[in-house]
């Protein structure tokens, strides 16, 4: 085996890395090299690879001894490049140290800045650069080595800065005078005595330190939260970028900057950033000064400017993206620090996608598959009723961060966020700033507002990644975190929210408003959205059915793109009205399948269905319609035990002319230990074959009518559960005995399909004998999950599936995300088998895995021929279909 | 495609029919084709196929057109053998028209004798064969004819019979006249009109109506019933036997009887069987009269009686088994109508087989198959505690119909057996004589005794095949049906015994006894059945283990020749004594990991199930002893909601220092909606570590101190539940820790092993990735089951399992007998990917399935190194594992 490679160096011009190698480097190094190698000055550096992580990982936290060597390897090409030594105790060269994995995790890894410095090399340091930019780069140093290496409270060191500048009388760091550092330094000197720690002396040492800090930050709770959250899985861990310190606070000819190079809300063609003058990246990211936009730099420092939109314009054409990127300028000269594909929103990826492609950077397909599910998921999200009626309620404005409607409850911690949400609240989160330890909170809340922090701040990064509406830095906010109220001057006179009240957020606008206003549904067509709709559909394989249960439902769903209907719930039915559910128990309470009680119930029923289906048939003429046969065990049309079933007995036993206990017996039999895996499916349509031939003598007299009335119908008839070729030879006598007597009947012909579901591991086994039965699959994922994990959905969440996501059992919820590799393989074993024996088997899946893109990937390389899902989801899901084929195809 | 063969003729030294043809056939057609070939002298006659059979119901219950003709050309083969022409008026042919399928089913099918006579022929037929036989061969059609063909309630000629016998002041049918016989077929063809019906005079239709009646015998409920009772599945159907009659109630010099070739209650050596003399064959198995041993024959016709023997002497060695004949002697000529394997106790079976190898008729293996799984089980039920003991309560002796001891309250009907044992009790079935119709009361009750009857009647054949203790024709018996009472006179003084007073039956000796006498165990080793046992130990390859939980049962099952365990469940431990409960739910109920009394509770447990271990560890000293870690939800150690509920909480606060309703919050958090599919198994362990450390640990000590004893000692640990590879990496890791930590402190070294059961459908998908951290595989086909079906075995059983099996959807109940399609070839999967990756990796079984035959002979085929089972039927798996041996070896 070849020794592994474990350092890859950068400097301007040269790199053996690239952008292609994020897996290694991560995506921060991977980019590092690509700049450098296109010939932008990045200050030099090296990146130690992801797979060192895993090393490091399986060593127990500890670095590879090799690795010692190879870093002062890098560390003698860096000082060739820039001509200083680290650790020289006159001209000290410095370094940063920082994470980056090849999935960007903003905020979520840990950086030190100026290692390098000591007691003995800031004095020579102060000597060539002055005293007070020294003592301030070493106070930070002392700073952020304590919090994140040493383990140090945050806190410790903010409180004695606070203090100092309480007792200097000023307001910015900046105000601090050389002599005002010197002295912060030994206080925080003393912050380190008092845990009985110490800041190594040796610059070797703090760099080790801080890439073993690095590696470590990959595996703490908020990293792994973020992860989980955010489904990140499948990686190697994080990589290390260390890399020479360039300082944008060295005076007012330095600076730094974040910058987009299009608008990362709209899309908007434009560098979209802030800059601040005299400050240090981190600055800027954590939102604690409010910098100036990036457009203003073009005043202060024409020709960097001028420079920096060079660089960016290159650099987008070059990545054929849009770019969201990180400089710094020391005393007038620009350094390139990271750049990455920017987050954007649902709005703004829709607008450059379309533009990229519009300017040729990128093909149609690049363009359907930069548009995420996740942000046609945003275009598709409410937005307010009405931005006129609420004027006289908004009570002030901010940075419009991250765009959308927002309401919820006011609560002003992450904690908090998090408890009334499991109370089933929806809540608004309320922060001076958010920080990575908040991002549980944020992501449970409707929207975010912010006191502090600009366009680029924590808050507004993280919520334009998950869509989530944002208002930041809107200063207007008095936030008292003790008594848990918001004050804000409206009009020259307070209004004071309480925790709980209710708030709305326009993040489109950056409005912060009062009270509860009214959401409405957003509209899918037209415009931007219909031009990629109509690529997307032009693309895709995969049809998009829809699972909806009323002829309303069916026609939004139409609206939205679907082709048809995939799962049509009877039972859902049942529970229209008080009427319906009264035939429903008057059917399941009399035990005499020829008494006149149960004739009259299963009547009525069958009067009901048959409206509903007509309604349905009509509202998806020329689509099928696929209606599943009654599926739940029969006790959930019943109440629960207590008093209302009590009066149901009571009620039932005068209906039906019988005694209380006699109903009660009956209804009490009905209850089962483990009901997700009794009497259910086809099995109640076997044991009470009068319920499946009531449905499908509805579902034919439905179509009957609706054919008659012009429309072109094409029920699909699935038996729901079925294990044998038995169960399904029983039901499908029935169907077609029914579809026989009510053609005969009316003397027309219905274009009917009947079908199975494959939701239990036998049938998939059983596929190529139940093929020879079934007209089409459809695959039941929720029940198929079910039972080939033995995992309840009803219970497992709490119980232990959220502590296996957690740990890592599980790298998602199966029910969220297919497990393709066992349900996976139950499905491909049916498709195979199924069309081994009926090669034009139609195959489709209704589970809740038809809207979730993964998985609709993973459906289109098995061969469905559709999903069908909620029709919310009918857009993204036809999205997700076209991306599937583009990324199969390739 | 050949046209289908339908009719196979037979005659005496022909037919193209034989043996080996039951499943075309029917058992009674081949062998009768058989008979002849050999040259024995049968009635000629036809056998029409099963396919037939299957034409018939595929037609809806109609014959096939083609039939007709093809019977008439059979019937005119038979007429040129014999001489004589169906519906000839002078001289007429008739036919006895008879059902047979491939496997015996007593009684379960109709037959229809002596048709061809109308209201002429029986005049030809009188006056060739006189008057009163002429008439009485003619009612007794009209009786079957109307009860079997037409549907005519056999209590309506019953009546009219007894009325005439009672007229004419007659006991037998023997004494009425030629004019009592005339006379009654008048009255039957009164019964006729009453019903609006007739018997055809149309010989040819009657012989149709004849077939047509037997073809639909097969799905009469009385026949799916017995096929369901007896596992009887995968049939064609019944053929029908078209056959000469002869007539054994022809005079003095006529008879009928019933032999076995050996005595099918023990096995001697000897011609056993009954014969009447001027009777018809019906009239033996009925049991309406009690005939004569088959060994006085040898006084009353002599010559036929060595014709017999010779006959079946020749049978007996030419079928290679114990021979069931039946035959009629007319007018002092023998015929063979039926012979067949004959049922036979287990005693018996073990006997015949032994000396059935001692004489050279068949090879050890053969003898090894002669005995079935069933009649081991028979000869290890319980016997009576000390014959001498109830002698003193003996009421009475009849025949020693089916061996055994039973012991049950009395009833005296089939349906109020199956209510009572519905109940949950135990029954003894009490009745003048038994029919068809008794089977289900038969099939529940522990004993049978009847009043009528010899050891050939219905009641005796029925309960020898099921082993079922049967004591028969026992005459003292008075039974008055209206007070369901027996009478018995004892010593000169009436016993008088009440439905629901304890009896039992000694089927053995004959007696019938008092009260409720004593049972103790069958023994197991010596004799025969050691013999037997050696010759199946040397076949076969299957491995016997066992399942159990305590040291006791452990050395029970090494007596019965366990060679390990298979699977012990920890859990039963737990209920064992008040204190170890009270420890699991104090655990259960402390949240805190690390408080004190969770760790008390875990300690003391820890201190049970050492004990427990290192007792079964010493019972199997050199045997492997399979642990399952805790497997149950935690919610099984609580009580139900309810009193006993508030009382464990309220104590449970006071020992845990806490309140009340924080112990009912987490104890009722623990209750699932589908606890079969929730936090069981490996999750358990994963969500509390803390308890598969303890288990472990305990394990180990355990295993270091029986080592320390001199006992060999192989721990296995089994992880339960597992899906995925991180749920065994989980679990592995803790194991191995503690056996590293056990092992150390110690200083000795315990050889041990940890598997994974495979019950869940992904583990068997995973099985290659399992393998590759598993030592051993263990299905656990109960849950393997549930999975693959989506069913509960908790709910299914009454809620549709039952309506299935009846109803033909499932063949077996797929919790008694492997569901070999579905869930065998999840098995097969996991056998292959396993083996695959681990080609000596040890695979068994342990669920329910591990003491079934049939599902031993698939675990067999797929290659498991074993099965395990309950101590009591590791002989059972042991028979069953040397025949799958022999029978895959063919």
């Amino acid at each position: 085996m070849a020794p592994i490679r474990r350092i890859y160096p950068f400097a301007q011009g040269k790199s053996d890395g690239d952008k292609s190698m994020k897996e290694l480097l991560g995506g921060k190094g991977a980019n590092l090299c690509e700049m450098a190698k296109c010939g932008l000055a990045v200050p030099p550096g090296f990146s130690i690879t992801t797979e060192v992580c895993q090393e490091f990982h399986a060593l127990g936290g500890k670095l590879p001894e090799e690795l010692l060597a190879e870093i002062k390897t890098a560390v003698a090409g860096v000082e060739a490049d820039m001509g200083l030594k680290f650790g020289d105790p006159k001209a000290p060269l410095l370094f940063s140290v920082r994470s980056g994995a090849a999935v960007s995790m903003p905020g979520m890894m840990d950086t030190v800045l100026n290692l390098g410095l000591n007691d003995t090399i800031v004095e020579g340091f102060a000597a060539a650069r002055g005293e007070r930019f020294a003592m301030d780069c070493y106070r930070r140093l002392l700073q952020m080595f304590g919090d994140v290496v040493l383990g140090i409270p945050h806190e410790e060191f903010e409180s004695k800065l606070t203090g100092l500048k309480a007792a200097r009388g000023v307001q910015y760091d900046v105000q601090l005078t050389a002599d005002d550092l010197r002295q912060l330094v030994k206080e925080y000197k003393e912050v380190y005595k008092h845990n009985n720690l110490e800041l190594p002396q040796d610059p070797w040492e703090q760099m080790y330190l801080g890439v073993t800090a690095v590696f470590k930050s990959w595996n703490i709770p908020r990293a792994i939260k973020y992860r989980e959250i955010n489904k990140i899985t499948g990686l190697k861990g994080t990589a290390v970028n260390v890399q020479t310190m360039v300082f944008g606070n060295y005076g007012d000819t330095s600076g730094t900057g974040v910058c987009f190079t299009r608008n990362p809300a709209n899309g908007d063609r434009e560098l979209f950033g802030e800059f601040l003058i005299n400050a240090q990246g981190e600055d800027v990211v954590a939102g604690i000064r409010t910098p100036m936009p990036i457009k203003l730099m073009n005043d202060v420092m024409p020709p960097i400017y001028a420079e920096l939109v060079a660089n960016t314009t290159m650099l987008e054409k070059h990545m054929k993206d849009m770019q969201d990127v990180e400089f710094t300028v020391q005393e007038g000269r620009l350094f390139m620090l990271q750049c990455r594909n920017g987050k954007r929103t649902g709005t703004a990826a829709l607008r450059i996608a379309l533009d990229l492609e519009a300017e040729g950077l990128i093909t149609m397909d690049e363009a359907v598959c930069m548009v995420e599910p996740r942000h046609l998921d945003q275009l598709l999200h409410p937005q307010f009723e009405d931005e006129k009626k609420y004027a006289k309620d908004v009570l002030t404005r901010g940075l419009a961060a991250s765009p959308g409607a927002a309401v919820g409850r006011l609560v002003f911690s992450a904690e908090e966020a998090e408890e009334w949400k499991a109370r089933g609240e929806r809540v608004v989160l309320c922060r001076h700033e958010t920080s990575p330890e908040d991002v549980g909170g944020m992501h449970v809340s409707e929207g975010i507002v912010t006191a502090r922090g600009g366009m680029t701040s924590h808050a507004a990064v993280v919520a334009r990644g998950w869509g989530k509406p944002c208002v930041c830095g809107c200063e207007a906010l008095q936030i008292d975190l003790k008594n848990k109220t918001l004050t804000i001057e409206v009009a020259g006179k307070d209004v004071v929210l309480k925790e709980g009240d209710w708030v709305s957020l326009n993040g489109t606008t950056g409005e912060v408003i009062k009270g509860q206003q009214g959401l409405k549904k957003a509209e899918v067509t037209g415009g931007d959205l219909g031009k990629l709709m109509a690529w997307v559909d032009k693309t895709r394989h995969l049809r998009v059915l829809t699972n909806c249960d009323t002829p309303e439902d069916a026609l939004v769903a139409r609206q939205n793109g679907a082709q048809g209907i995939g799962l049509c719930r009877t039972e859902h039915m049942f529970f229209a009205t008080p009427e319906r559910i009264a035939a429903v128990r008057r059917m399941i309470a009399e035990e005499e399948l020829d008494s006149s009680h149960k004739l009259e119930a299963l009547e009525d029923l069958k009067k009901f269905q048959r409206e509903d289906f007509e309604g349905i048939f009509r509202a998806m003429d020329g689509l099928p319609v696929t209606i599943r046969l009654l599926d739940p065990p029969l006790h959930e049309f019943l109440p629960q035990e207590g008093p209302a079933m009590v009066a149901l007995c009571k009620q039932l036993a005068l209906e039906l002319k019988t005694t209380v206990e006699r109903v009660e017996g009956r209804l009490n039999g009905l209850r089962e230990v483990n009901p997700m895996m009794g009497l259910r499916g086809c099995r109640l349509g076997i044991v009470h074959p009068e319920i499946t031939e009531m449905q499908a003598t509805a579902i034919f007299e439905a179509a009957v009518e609706a054919q008659k009335k012009g429309a072109h119908v094409h029920p699909h008839i699935m038996v729901p559960l079925v294990a044998t070729t038995e169960e399904m030879d029983h039901q499908l006598a029935i169907v077609r005995n029914a579809a026989t007597a009510v053609q005969a009947k009316a003397g027309v012909k219905i274009n009917y399909k009947v079908g199975t579901m494959i939701e239990v591991p036998r049938a998939a086994l059983q596929a190529g004998k139940l093929a020879e039965r079934a007209e089409f699959f459809s695959f039941g994922t929720n029940d198929l999950t079910q039972m080939t994990f033995g995992i309840s959905r009803d219970d497992a969440q709490a119980k232990f599936l959220s502590h296996y996501t957690r740990s890592g059992i599980l790298v998602s919820d199966p029910f969220d995300t297919l497990d393709q590799v066992g349900v996976g393989e139950m499905v491909k074993i049916a498709v195979e088998r199924g069309r081994a024996v009926k090669p034009d088997l139609e195959l489709g899946i209704c589970g809740e895995h038809g809207g979730d893109p993964a998985s609709i990937a993973f459906f289109h390389k098995v061969g469905l021929d559709y999903v069908s899902c909620s029709p919310l989801r009918v857009p993204i899901a036809r999205l997700a279909a076209a991306q599937a084929q583009i990324k199969n195809r390739k």
